[in-house]
């Protein structure tokens, strides 16, 4: 009876297609790599309890009130000192606003900058949480194919030109859902062809510090030499996602912008919780707990990587991802992954299939399988049950 | 430099007033009724406390991991049950979302069911949050004159007659900015009115719970008699704000599509705070605690009314509060607020002028005072200020 009712924006906005998945894989006996869960061991939960009772003790009433927009400012200033540190960023706290985990971040640039109809560049495949938060606002895609070594300068070239996009959505590292990160060559090349571009380029990057080798850090494309960048970071992969902050790294006069988006959206972010992080990485050696959750997620995709090799058959390729939570499988020409995802149900085994991470889904023979939510073990059981099910369709 | 990229819907988007005044209003020397702050007697730390050392103890991980869009089940029950007891709403968890704050919620019901140029009906004064959030979305808004009883009938039809608005925005009891309260008989002529148009009612009610007087309860606008109904209710007033949870309850079919809307703004509410609002909850007297709020708000209410009757020119109007945090004071035709304002911050007391709660501010001679952050001599003090103020102009 509400469909009169109903805004455009929300009738093309698609539903989550992984949430409904998650619905069907609440069995117990279902080996799910649907997921995009961290694994719990990345929630340092005994010491955000000791947090959790200072700031209690500590700041009183504080950490229940009302709070500023743009976030606690100690919080800020942590993550502009690590930004300098890790990435060399010319950056003050002014620069940073605390949003409600990164989807919010997302959805408040495309509040920010999308009208209906405005040429949005990503990666083809993207993650799903953008093409979500954009389409409520009208954005028009163009997709540039993702390749080993990152985007594909040809098209990319050809994009550009074609559609003159007003803004790119990348994420170079561990990208969602492939699990590919770009090269520092292809970087280079990437910020060569936009570096002109009256663009803005937003960076995605959850993934970055769980990189499993501890070899050259790879800048940010056109890393302090843009003022139309904007970078986004969140606590979810290294701290809690449940507290739900992320954040923003961009031009003084763009994190204004976001702020008066924000005020209209949900006043603050949850205080609490900010001064609860803040607290856990001011008292905390966060370096040594992310080398942790590396340590371990670099044993799953290692068994999920090792155990593909040993049971997919060999058309099937997948992606060997150095860092994040996702590899990305392609079976062969003309295979439908709706059909081997109800073949994988039978076989007690779920994925994600690749749809919800295309603009115009079709033919589509791909899947994501995340490997941080299980041990070794039982990943290289359910790829066992997965290959069963590729070959018996 | 970011001027050309911005999004229409931003553009027109005011950026808080409010939020701007309490930057003036730091100063420690000012006594400031500008705010909307609860008293802090209003948090209850130190069960609070008891609660997040229970939560971490008894839910582990669940408490940091990603959750579910609608939100904790156990929080929503609570909902449901003192809902059907004090409201005998006829409803269950699934007509229920939790939500960032109630901002968020306001937020989420504009995507989803406003389009550019639909008419939306707001009281005369409205709350400027809600004026903020459904801006972005291009409401345009129809305005229905608030009196001492509730929304002036003649108007009313006259506005639904003309306009036809497609929702209507009301806050029924102790309103935000004119504290002002619907009497029953006015909600049942309000509900006549209406029960026939094709049109969504929202019912905002953050301060219903904090009704100074134990007279009869009363009730919600067509409660139980229309599908159309959405209503929303928040724990920040009365547990905590800075946990930013609040919630709303409407058909189910409402639900999933603010379900959706969320899943792109933020994928779901700090899950910490819902384990530790639910498990404060269901531990402790929630009705005893109210109590205590009420018996302060009254006090300062009943400080600040017998001041302004002390010290207040007599052309000068104020409604009396009979609950929440406000009264709403009218200077005599032609005064100008704003020079008021200046004059006031020179005397070191401040407050907010009435031209964000208007659809068209113009000789705005009209603002908001907020009690329930002063002590009661603080509170004479502060009005004796503005007195001296509005005889100086």
């Amino acid at each position: 009876m509400f469909e009169k009712f109903c805004s455009e924006r929300i009738k093309k906005t698609p539903s989550s297609f992984i949430r409904e998945i998650l619905k069907v894989t609440q069995n117990h006996d279902i080996i799910s790599f649907a997921g995009g869960l961290p694994n719990p061991i990345s929630f340092p939960q005994e010491e955000l309890k000791v947090s959790m009772n200072r700031i209690a003790d500590t700041f009183g009433a504080k950490i229940y009130q009302y709070s500023t927009t743009e976030g606690l400012e100690s919080l800020r200033q942590f993550i502009a000192d690590r930004y300098k540190k890790n990435h060399n960023m010319d950056i003050s706290i002014d620069n940073i606003i605390i949003t409600t985990g990164s989807q919010q971040a997302l959805d408040l640039i495309g509040k920010v900058f999308v009208n209906e109809g405005d040429k949005v560049m990503v990666e083809n495949p993207s993650y799903l949480g953008l093409l979500q938060a954009f389409c409520v606002y009208g954005a028009d895609f163009v997709q540039t194919k993702l390749d080993d070594d990152g985007l594909n300068i040809e098209e990319l070239k050809k994009t550009l030109k074609e559609h003159k996009p007003k803004v790119a959505y990348l994420i170079p590292n561990f990208q969602n859902p492939t699990g590919l990160t770009y090269t520092k060559e292809n970087r280079a090349k990437v910020f060569e062809c936009i570096k002109d571009e009256d663009m803005i380029l937003i960076q995605d990057d959850p993934y970055g510090e769980l990189k499993f080798e501890d070899d050259e850090k790879l800048p940010y494309i056109g890393v302090n030499q843009s003022k139309k960048n904007i970078y986004l970071g969140s606590f979810s992969k290294i701290v809690t996602p449940g507290m739900r902050l992320g954040y923003v790294i961009a031009d003084k006069e763009v994190i204004r912008l976001l702020e008066t988006a924000k005020q209209a959206a949900d006043l603050h972010s949850n205080i609490f919780g900010q001064y609860l992080i803040a607290d856990y990485l001011l008292n905390n050696d966060l370096d040594a707990h992310i080398e942790k959750i590396k340590k371990l997620y670099k044993e799953q995709a290692a068994a999920m990587v090792s155990a593909m090799k040993e049971f997919f058959p060999p058309e099937v390729k997948f992606t060997q991802p150095k860092g994040g939570m996702f590899t990305w499988v392609t079976l062969r020409e003309g295979m439908d992954v709706i059909k081997l995802f109800d073949k994988a149900i039978e076989k007690k085994v779920a994925f994600v299939p690749g749809h919800p991470f295309y603009v115009n889904p079709k033919n589509v023979n791909t899947l994501r399988l995340n490997y941080t939510n299980a041990d070794s073990e039982t990943i290289k059981e359910g790829i066992k049950r997965l290959s069963e099910a590729i070959k018996e369709i």
